[in-house]
């Protein structure tokens, strides 16, 4: 339930507001020297914890800059080296203020999980939406990043980036429409496309665990993504078989992987992510139901930007469970 | 690799034009008394097993009527009843022809696996595509009615349907655009919705194995699948916040699933199917490269025609497997 | 529940009297070419279907003679060779007799699991014991074969014997000690001793998936069994730390596995089979009983003679598992 | 590798003289008040903590005295009460003393794991052990307290103890016989039995998921056991079937396991430990080769003393994954 992957698996644990976060990395090999300050910047992409006049424009709260997220090693690694055993480590919660939430406690949050946590627990950790907050998402890229180091020896690199921010597709006027979205104090949603090069041929399995159900998969269950698609996906809804198949550039239209299982060329793939629920304006409408004072602080304006970083971890995460680097290991 | 679900688990065999092609169905409870008509109906869907002229307008091919799709129980059904112990089934391939593929020996299609199968295994059933064949999916079909059969008797219903061929999103015009691209020697993508009514609230895991991750995951395992959406998905990419969580339609936005964790309204999806490859101009494109006689027969227009009937097999096996059926009895 | 393995998985099918038994191996690579012989002599010492005068002496009855054991291949294999896909094969029950059983509908035998079936299931195949009968072990037996050429080729060499016969460990009087037994009508226990050689050393894992766990897990799977040890074992419980760890024999003692991990040496370990509750001596008890009439034959005396032939195939399934195969494959 | 169970699993970490060790426990249900009072004592008895009379007598070494074992829970509890998310938590390594270790970064102990990590993992925590060593033990202790819990407000108990310490099997003579040998500077192995009584029919699968497979699976992982049995087990080698089966006591004989499946009656199995390697004897004598300085305490005449409480916990993690928490439910 909290675990993903099998070979190599990755226990997620821990309440946004509780003592810790936190994880277990599970089939790492021993001897890896572990890049600390990748993952010191993946964490930081991750939180928007960027240049204030960056942050400003991007649309990135400043609750998210309060947040220090320092990795804690409790296992499996000693003097930065792993040992093959299990690696687990703790993101402490120190600011955590879990009175800003005192007024959830009988409220229902409009597009949240609050609800349906209730009725299957019974009970729930309200503050700051427990388990179903994005905050979870800081252990997944911890051990994404330890994940990408060990594709990034087999010269296989991902790289994800925002493409589209509500109907905008270019780049150079994402910052200026999400600050236009966040004065407004309202959310927007967002594309994030992710690429893999360097992948060899033949990873992945002709039926049920072909690599785009991986991939898929993982990235379903990153908060806000409510899509999934992979080379020509829906957008080539429009083109024809014969224009499909005999177009210059195939490539994209496979996205890399056929029948499940990679080609050689680059996997392209692309997740929609809708706009946050926690923007002002809906929490305004929430607290004047609950008659709450209002005290919450500002939120993203598009989650899309910070889930870039998410995206790049759990590719990672279901590439390294395909067993590539021992496989590759094999091939030399 | 062949098999998905953990408590309720389907492991699928079979080469499309090898001996037989079939599967395991493993944690179907005793006492079920099958219902025969509704796997035969379900099979015929997807075979396109329908009436001549409707066939011939919905751009199925005549060679999808040929499949006799005879199911063959060998073990786990006594008189038509479930023993409790594991439910395997065959279905011949009687009419395989498969020296009609002899000229595919030493050709890869384009848009086909066949050159990653080669890569990966170094050896390859060219016969009719082997394990990569979209006839695999009729052993989803029969596995995926069984279990539809143990959800209705949850009053659960799954119904999946065509909602656009290529830009076509009128279904009253469905037939005449496939009619027309058939005619045409091409193929033609699709959408297909899937909903499901009578859900219990609290179906699904908060972090890795959200109901949604693991629908995509099983409707990117079929054939020709390039991505998955669900609730407000791609199509919302324009709708602002303040739009989204406070339009009449909260239910269609949020697909029926909050947190990775189904809430009780109807649970709606959709999955887009690339053209096919195999239509008439790609073979015969590919038989004048490989120099081949022209033997090959004619290919569906849209398979996402035949994909509904595999929709809804596959959302019945993740369905079951979450055990909402074992859960559901507790609450009687 | 019916599938063992991860990597290398096998799912067995079918009840005894049903229409067939049979299985699905997943995992095995493409380009093996099966050697059909050794799997034919693997089947018939399970069957104990051996020369008549060996036969009665062995104590095997000669309802294990009639079974014919005969493999059909649906799928996984072209012209004897693999195809990396699913190997799906089934067992006919050709000579059912089921009508042998019918005084058993209404009665739960001494020592089977009649009772426990009906009580779980609410239903149950009472023809032979359904699932529960040992003939299921035959599927066991052809997957375990593949899997041990897959060994083979890797030097690795499983060979188990019995070692011991009720009270009696004099292999040269097992013979005439079962022909005995099989005279009063009673039946006997015995111990299976396996011997793996040629293992290299790094097979298994530290904490939970122990080397030793894993042949346990599939031993204790096994008909009749009731008792696992390695090493030392049960047997070693006299011996002092002084002893053990300075005797000369140090691979006895620790039976080739340290901490959970292969350490290159031979690997022994023993499984203890109960006599079986077939006997003449039960049956008869039950059928009075029951009021039945006499139909049952004779059962045999010892099990734990056909068991050898499992415990080599289930100790070969778990080794293909550990994916040593692959690994192997890495260092050449 | 370091995970067991499915639907409530257990994720262990930590090696014996690194920062801490601990564990993450997923699938407890909502709502449940733990008694840390119990998973103290389970604890206490694992470390032999207790009166120091009784220590001396019982062989159990003062080292054991020195671990404070402080649970710090970090994840999946509020106020006391579980939240349905993993509970994870650590026993940080206070008093290390890992320079004890440091004459053996250069020797390999026998009858210990040192040697076969090396060579796997290339690297290795020699400081007292690392990952194989006993401390690991005391995460699955806490886990298992908790799975205890759960079980008991169904009535199922679970109840080990030693009945054998070398050959010594009167239970009033373990005391002495086990202070003898701790002044020999010698080590003894033992017998644990355990009872699980309440246990409802039906738990335990047919084939590849019996009872007794998990329950091997899981003893079998406990360090120095090297063998597992059940109900007659190798001790009723000697019966004939017409005594077991006729006997007064066939619950012993079957060990309240049928076929794979729990009859309702008592559980009864027994695991063997050997004699430790640690003892003063051996470890002296792999002092003087590796010409080190003596500095090593005392280690446990007798582990098997300590064991008790591991074999307690991993039969209880066993039980609820079987899920038995949630089956029972329903029947109320």
């Amino acid at each position: 339930m909290n675990t993903i992957g099998e070979k190599f698996s990755f226990t997620s644990f821990g309440e946004s507001h509780g003592r810790a976060i936190g994880g277990v990395l599970d089939g790492v090999p021993a001897g890896l020297k572990i890049d600390m300050e990748m993952i010191r910047q993946a964490l930081d992409r991750r939180a928007g914890r960027i240049a204030e006049g960056m942050r400003r424009e991007a649309g990135v709260s400043p609750r998210a800059l309060r947040e220090a997220d320092e990795v804690e090693w409790l296992s499996g690694v000693m003097d930065g080296v792993t040992l093959g055993t299990p690696i687990a480590f703790i993101i402490r919660n120190k600011d955590a203020r879990s009175e800003d939430y005192d007024w959830l406690k009988y409220t229902y949050r409009i597009g949240h999980a609050d609800r349906v946590y209730q009725e299957k627990y019974g009970i729930r950790d309200h503050r700051g939406g427990g388990r179903a907050s994005a905050r979870e998402t800081a252990s997944r890229v911890v051990a994404g990043a330890i994940a990408q180091q060990m594709l990034q020896e087999q010269n296989i690199r991902i790289h994800a980036r925002l493409v589209q921010v509500g109907e905008e597709r270019n780049p150079e006027k994402f910052d200026s429409y999400i600050t236009g979205i966040q004065r407004e104090g309202d959310s927007v949603g967002g594309i994030v496309e992710c690429t893999i090069t360097g992948m060899p041929i033949g990873i992945g399995e002709p039926i049920f665990d072909k690599l785009q159900s991986h991939l898929a998969f993982a990235m379903m269950s990153i908060n806000a993504c409510k899509g999934f698609e992979y080379g020509s996906g829906f957008q080539g809804i429009g083109m024809k078989g014969s224009e499909m198949y005999f177009s210059d550039n195939q490539q994209l239209i496979s996205g890399g992987i056929a029948g499940g299982i990679s080609d050689g060329t680059p996997i392209v793939f692309r997740c929609v992510f809708k706009p946050t629920a926690s923007s002002q304006k809906t929490f305004e409408a929430i607290r004047q139901e609950a008659k709450g004072e209002k005290k919450n602080g500002r939120h993203d304006a598009c989650v899309a930007v910070r889930a870039v970083a998410v995206v790049e971890a759990m590719t990672a995460l279901v590439l390294t469970d395909f067993g590539m680097i021992f496989e590759q290991k094999c091939h030399e």
